[in-house]
């Protein structure tokens, strides 16, 4: 209800602000007899966290996990899984600067207004650190999902686009390269391209794509909570994300349903995949693939004019360790997120006949 | 759970399938005390039906819809609104020929697979026409929002677009011409073009944009409702649609931060608006703006190649009346899910505070 | 949210008001895949509807359900299953007296205070009319649960009690009797009781003990969705109960461990049974049993001073035909109310491991 | 779904095993501006704590409560509350003995059965340590409703039973004696027959009753969620508990309508009220009361004959430090879980009207 829960069946709530002692989370519909990989939860961690490579944000969190329930002897029990995670880089001085400051095309104006009360320390708990427990419960539903596939990999930044089909991609290129782009070359391309942008004190932003593999069919609950439906709102639940398509996308609306429909073979697949692996909110079979907007940091280092709590002129000047790009270090939360959904409706699917 | 419930306060519940004797919903959570004007809800079920003009299919339904409770000498009373619309032209002979047909892009096979057994007259419960309990239901949230006002016109018809922001279009054309579109000349072509489509027995795709103005601050639920992710779950759970932007969108992810930065005026307004009046998922005030990919309509008037449930080749031939292009009815139903929306985050953020 | 929707995963929402055009409700969330026995259902129907003897309200209601959706070919198709029942006897003029008056212990005044706006007509929302479609509900959870068999049945009309253990009653007297006892010679007393308090224009209270046998065990989701607090939640939910205790109930307050505990044979079940069937918020595979408190129903036919919606002294006089005791028509509707919920955790009980 | 979260708009969410690291939760939808005063909140756990009298577990569980976030400058922020209690006093030795062996009329069996895996530690998840967590909400949610007064107090204990009127009680001696009863010569007897029940190592049952005063018209949400309702199942999700009655409750049964009704005042208050405070489901401004029944505790310090988990008869002895009669300690839990409920429903109910 107030919006701290993803998810009917396997369901996490999380806490927590980037300057508290520490964020948060609770996974409530873990089935049980799940024997936990705790190395792939921090693989996943490591993948977000900040300061792993040159083009993302230098501040230094550790971002380890502490699991406090729902799992004895290594495996999940069926009760909640409970779990923090320290904040232990919280410099809160350095935000005095902004305590009574607007920031432009943050969400400090918004926060304010509809609370009346904020903690104004690097945006509370409108930063993206809370991000970190999405990783967390995503890392563990990867593994209830098995099978299932979920590559994420950046397709642009700013300018800069793969323009390429993902059949065309070698997905095994994705983790070699800071960008996380899944093409060598157009990597060092985008690397040079935010170091420059970063050296400008400047923010862009980009694209990051996803495709799941090995989707059985019949994730999906029409009619509102149709798959798409649900990936879309996952998606744009993430920091700084402005758009999603899926399939076709917003190419498919020039197409003709003569050219867009995706004919059968005899085994029930399709020849083409314009719908993205979802027919009527449901999946096929077929891949899903989507792509997800984001937006250029709001946070940059340059002086800007802004207001005040009390409505005057001033000027900020951002301070600080923050991502020139975010789309290389959002590949994981992109990836969590849709293992979330997918759980959630592979559960549910389970309910759906006799 | 099962995805026929939309909203969390302001709650409706659906049911129905094409073909059946009748579709309906429930809207549970509407506040008392609200005159209910009928009329205004006949309006916008006009706006939606079929047969309306010539670019929209010739099918006959009268959509007049019933209510069985939760009303009271004109006023809603606390209680559920239940509600009623009869199907008066389901020829259930017309989709005999479909019946152990998938048909090409339609939601028969994942139906088929995921419930093992599916009404498979006319695409029941995946069928538009659940779209018109949408529409009574945002007809009356939008009574709720009074001055909130909530505009959507198709922006695109295949190729051609309006190609212009909003605030330089006349939203009084809108419903002067058939393809809802705010440009009188635009309306036109893509009036035109429409009725080319159609005389090949082909569809096509179609964006529509939307505008929503007077927005009162602070609506939408971090972290995971924020107001864009639910605008764009609710869009997406709209039939044929395939991608959602709001604000920038897509064309924000080139942009560099210190461009897209919207900075303040002194009352708390913004210069620019490419945030499309959310920070944070948090409204600000500002008009809230985006866009909603639909693709072309999957039954053509073409022979088509396809499989039955048995996995053998066969041929259809689609029949009947349908839309060359949904757009045109699809403009009432955006602006009834934007309307559900809204009302729910503007019920729960009376809450925020004490 | 706003209360009319009970269930987590076979979700049950109602609408109605009893002397609205209909009342009825949505389903959604049933499997696909059941063979609906309609007969069933409408013996349910038949069971709690008024005029059936001559110790219950005698006004007439035909109380017949029409589906409109969600089963195809006599099969549920795990679409929503909407319903209606159409109210056939509503003289509203009957209640033109009570239009500005509180009836003492019914729920005009609150319902009043609470939505400033309310029909007046025999209770509207509050009528125990609304209980019919938790009745069609029940029918169709009753026959999900197939071997699970959920037995109902009068077991005090005032000072009268059974006073004796479920083991010891023969249940195929219950339908024999208009008062739905266990037993043939209290039958007797009990509808002789209740005559003479309706001779009286009186009313008297009663308890419903409901016995479900052939529960698997695992049902329930600790630790606030315990098996007998969601029981305890239905039963509380119907008209005019004021208590649930099961097992040893009240009664086990004055026992020690060493009395109450019940000790285990070699298969895990128990020599005693004063768990009632549930440890720890799980069905243990014993059969479950509670009892339900119901108080006299408030309508009399006697005068009786009240206040009106002024605050003004009135007399009013009840007129109609009631109830004189509520108990024989509840039991229904008990047994309804503990099908949903076993329903419920049934399903949930589904993804509880791997 | 999975159960661990309790109300709707107020929502709390909690994890945790007796004997895990910590337990803790997060509480979601507590609007911002609320000064929190700790030191109450701490109060609150002390009087649930073990080891604070002679008749209660002589455990030491330091309790003490660590929120992570939501509270900034000591105020509510409108963002989540997550908070830790450490998990001191965790010896998981004293538990070996019982490893394989499945307790009488404990929760081991129900839940080895239903989720294949259990924390064997002392109950685990089934253990009333968690009602910590459930303290530590309903602290909060009492200064929330500010004027609202919830007062919890022991009725009986055995047969001792206080057999008056809340009206009757003085208030003031609750918190004065180790027994939490409202009379001081009770208190004594009260006192001694635990000392004695312990003495033999068995355990006792009670009753706890519980008053809430000042509370305004208008709460709670017909049909499902009365007000009786949730608060029944909020009491019936405490471990130990089996029975709730309200108002009159099971004594209601045998009163005639023409005693039972409660006349009105008119101001609108009653005469009586055996209605205890709720009509229709919706409070009427007068005092609500209630009756909790609890078990005896399962655990006693005498042999037993038991089964393990090969099915295998073995014997038992309780070990450890244990409760002889909970209703002592229950008390404070009552008064929180009726804070949750009133709390969630006061919020809902902002949204009742326009």
């Amino acid at each position: 209800m107030a919006g701290n829960t993803f998810g009917s069946i396997f369901k996490v709530t999380t806490f927590g602000e980037s300057h508290g002692p520490a964020i948060g989370g609770i996974i409530d519909g873990c089935p049980s007899g799940l024997l936990l990989d705790i190395e792939a939860i921090n693989t996943e961690m490591q993948r977000r966290k900040p300061g792993q490579s040159a083009i993302v944000t230098q501040r230094k969190e550790e971002d380890s996990v502490q699991f406090l329930s729902g799992v004895f002897e290594g495996k999940t029990t069926g009760t909640p899984i409970g779990f923090v995670i320290q904040n232990t880089n919280h410099k809160s001085k350095d935000y005095a600067h902004i305590k009574d400051t607007y920031r432009p095309s943050h969400a400090d104006f918004t926060f304010d207004k509809k609370y009346g009360h904020r903690d104004y320390r690097g945006g509370g708990r409108s930063s993206a650190r809370e991000t970190a427990c999405r990783v967390v419960a995503g890392a563990i539903a990867k593994q209830l999902l098995k099978d299932i596939k979920i590559t994420a990999y950046v397709s642009a930044v700013g300018e800069l686009s793969l323009n390429k089909s993902y059949k065309a991609l070698d997905f095994s290129e994705i983790e070699k390269n800071p960008v996380r782009t899944a093409d060598a070359d157009m990597a060092k391309q985008m690397e040079q391209y935010i170091k420059d942008v970063k050296k400008q004190g400047d923010t862009v932003g980009g694209i990051i794509s996803c495709v799941i593999e090995n989707v059985p069919v019949g994730l999906g609950e029409p009619v509102f909570d149709k798959l798409h439906a649900q990936l879309g709102k996952a998606m744009l639940s993430i920091n700084a994300v402005k758009g999603f398509e899926y399939g076709s996308g917003f190419s498919g609306t020039v197409m003709k349903g003569s050219e867009h429909n995706d004919l059968f073979n005899e085994d029930g697949s399709t020849k083409t995949n314009y719908s993205g692996g979802i027919q009527g909110g449901i999946s096929n079979g077929e891949p899903i693939y989507f792509n997800v907007a984001f937006k250029p940091v709001a946070t940059i280092l340059q002086k800007q004019p802004t207001i005040n709590s009390d409505g005057e002129k001033v000027e900020m000047m951002g301070k600080g360790r923050h991502d020139p790009c975010v789309v290389p270090r959002a590949v994981p939360i992109v990836e969590a997120m849709a293992a979330l959904v997918l759980t959630d409706f592979w559960l549910l699917n389970k309910l759906s006949t006799l």
